[in-house]
């Protein structure tokens, strides 16, 4: 009473990022009730934004008869205008609702998209340190796999066109068929926001080698730095309108609602957007949650300001968070967008291998009791990284960064008497 | 600039019921502002309860912080238990939550019970006629493919155990791998309710032939008829325990929510359960859209009103169409459930080919402009046989049944001319 080869391989292969976020919410730390719960700073979650939320969720809802019966399984027409519009004012250009896919979150409009270019065996090239559930969500049901592109940690792990369109070229060489270079835009872990000269040299990388390119934007509008985010389907980029492009967004992270499952693909082209909407028919949204945030979208004041204050509090998160990792010594990449810090334990690691990252993980969760997610799952370049995330009450960040100070503190004291 | 072979399949395959429905749906009659307008009798939607839910649907939500987080994929804890409760008392078993997953709408679900089970090119066994989305939605991402199993117009189309058991023997003779069998109960087109000792001859075949049942539940609580419904994981059936019978239900149906996107399925065996929960990660359900549902299933009281209120108009409803039907002379198969009729215009063909029955149905869609779906999409055994839904409101339907013998009787006039 076996099951399908694919069912083996996905259940055999859990996303990482999913099996540690279980593992820690099973038993939640409390400072009186559950003092030896677990911290979760793994977990890319918005936990900032509730008080602003709340009476939104919380008001009668203004549904139809229509809203609740079968509607267009890409999304309703009225809530992907309602996207093209708040979308189209971030990326100072037009997006026509049409080639709007909406489906039961990011996971699967990734799915969808690799899904959508990519026969069983093909390959889609990714800078590294890249988004560890790319391995499921890109993979898990298209049968794509990866080619990472390595990139430097003296460097802060820049995003390197020229390293890109070298992986690529070595591919051709080695005759694997690539389909498309994937990435997260703005960056995770790095939380890096990429500026449009280094957008518009990837953009002509995958033209040149005739790929698609998949930019994961969920952070677009999570960005406390200077710098201005700049979507690849943006008119900034100068190829804006690239059929090669397609953008990634939903409403998980500024919006801080990871539950609803609501993610949206932008295809560059026609082939690509019918047979998304083809897979958006196994991943459908539920049109109660759709017309929620059709409403939200409508008010364009609560919407900018919501956008904004968000962004203020994430500033100050990361503040707070980077305060507290430079007191305990760690080094860490300076992040302008995101959730995430990205870490340095690499001086607290036995030895210069992934194994010792993997033992320092272990103190880290087990021990410790926080749960951050170690470079490996990244696709690190190096070993000794980490991805923290700060976007939770202070308090808990300030107990779960104190936690991790002692177990490097006991590997010095370690280190010492040796 | 291509997509993968998958996804050409899949556009070039559009589920015919999708189609017809998104037609119809996009230029729909009203006896004054669009006298002209499609009537759509051809989408199996419950368009009844309206007026009950809508005070349900408009409450204020009692939402908490942790409803729109991050929530196990294939359901939460919550909504999972309220399920089991609710099944369970339908079913006359004990069902444990964990042995649900959920996921967003019955199509996920029968995808990723099709997917846990076959490799691309394996076999299920499906009585015809069958529910037109089988074929989409049990093949098109699993690469499954569907072997028949003919039944006879004579009788009623009645499903029959010793035909499936001679299918399945056949199927091994000639080295085919068949990995299930599925079906639908009650019957979709048919709506038949199977009695329990024809189930557990169907449990005992598929288990002597060592395959899966899945069993399509969806009309489970949508029963009008004097036989009470009962599920292939009933205790009556004698075998509701057995490791090889997976069921499927949803919301879209009896709680007339097709748009919320909510199906279950209810796994035999604990490798089905670990299978369908990592297809889960890919098509989830809105946790905004799970605790509405939550909050209906935790009042027994107004959901048991709810269910029989519903039964009492879909039977008032099937008496309704089933006059109209016999006042213009159309034969149609007795139905105890579900929101169809299949009706026989065999006699209008002008041959007895589906040849002839697409000239039909597209003089009924085309020129009629009613939606109904030919026998062909539902595998008829037989030429001339129509599906036609009539759970909207009963002026639609009198409208739609007098076009459609309108186009009947042109087509009498034209004989006799002739």
């Amino acid at each position: 009473m076996s099951v399908s080869s694919q069912a083996s391989r996905l259940v055999s292969n859990p996303p990482a990022i999913a099996e540690a976020h279980y593992r820690a919410a099973a038993d939640p730390y409390h400072p009186e009730r559950n003092p030896a719960g677990y911290i979760n700073l793994g977990t890319a979650e918005n936990r900032l934004m509730w008080d602003v939320l709340a009476p939104r969720l919380h008001a009668p809802r203004r549904l139809t008869a229509d809203d609740i019966g079968y509607a267009a399984l890409h999304g309703t027409t009225a809530l992907r205008q309602a996207i093209a519009g708040f979308l189209g004012q971030s990326w100072q250009a037009d997006v026509d609702p049409e080639d709007l896919v909406v489906v039961s979150g990011a996971t699967a409009a990734l799915d969808a998209i690799a899904s959508a270019l990519c026969d069983p065996g093909q390959a889609i090239v990714v800078p590294a340190p890249y988004y560890s559930a790319f391995d499921t969500d890109l993979c898990g049901r298209s049968g794509a796999r990866l080619i990472r592109v390595p990139s430097q940690a003296c460097d802060g792990f820049r995003l390197d066109p020229a390293a890109v369109d070298q992986t690529l070229t070595d591919a051709r060489r080695r005759k694997l068929a690539v389909r498309a270079v994937a990435l997260t835009s703005p960056g995770n872990p790095t939380g890096h926001v990429y500026p449009p000269p280094t957008l518009r040299a990837l953009i002509d990388v995958v033209q040149r080698h005739g790929v698609d390119l998949i930019s994961d934007e969920i952070y677009a509008h999570s960005v406390y730095g200077p710098e201005p985010f700049v979507s690849v389907r943006d008119s900034r980029t100068g190829t804006g309108h690239s059929p090669r492009t397609h953008a990634i967004w939903g409403f998980a992270k500024a919006f801080a609602l990871p539950g609803l499952k609501v993610g949206v693909l932008h295809a560059g082209r026609h082939e690509v957007r019918a047979a998304a909407q083809a897979f958006a028919y196994f991943a459908p949204t539920s049109t109660d949650t759709q017309a929620l945030l059709r409403e939200l979208l409508a008010d364009p004041a609560w919407t900018g300001d919501f956008i904004a204050r968000g962004r203020a509090r994430l500033g100050v998160s990361y503040q707070h968070a980077s305060l507290l990792l430079a007191q305990q010594g760690i080094p860490y990449v300076p992040a302008s967008a995101g959730f995430t810090l990205w870490i340095d334990l690499g001086r607290w690691l036995e030895a210069d291998t992934f194994a010792a990252e993997e033992s320092l993980w272990l103190r880290i969760f087990q021990d410790a009791r926080v749960n951050i997610l170690p470079g490996r799952v990244f696709a690190s370049p190096r070993p000794g990284w980490f991805r923290l995330c700060h976007t939770i009450e202070p308090a808990l960040v300030r107990e779960g960064i104190a936690r991790i100070g002692q177990v490097l503190t006991a590997v010095e004291d370690k280190e010492k008497i040796a």
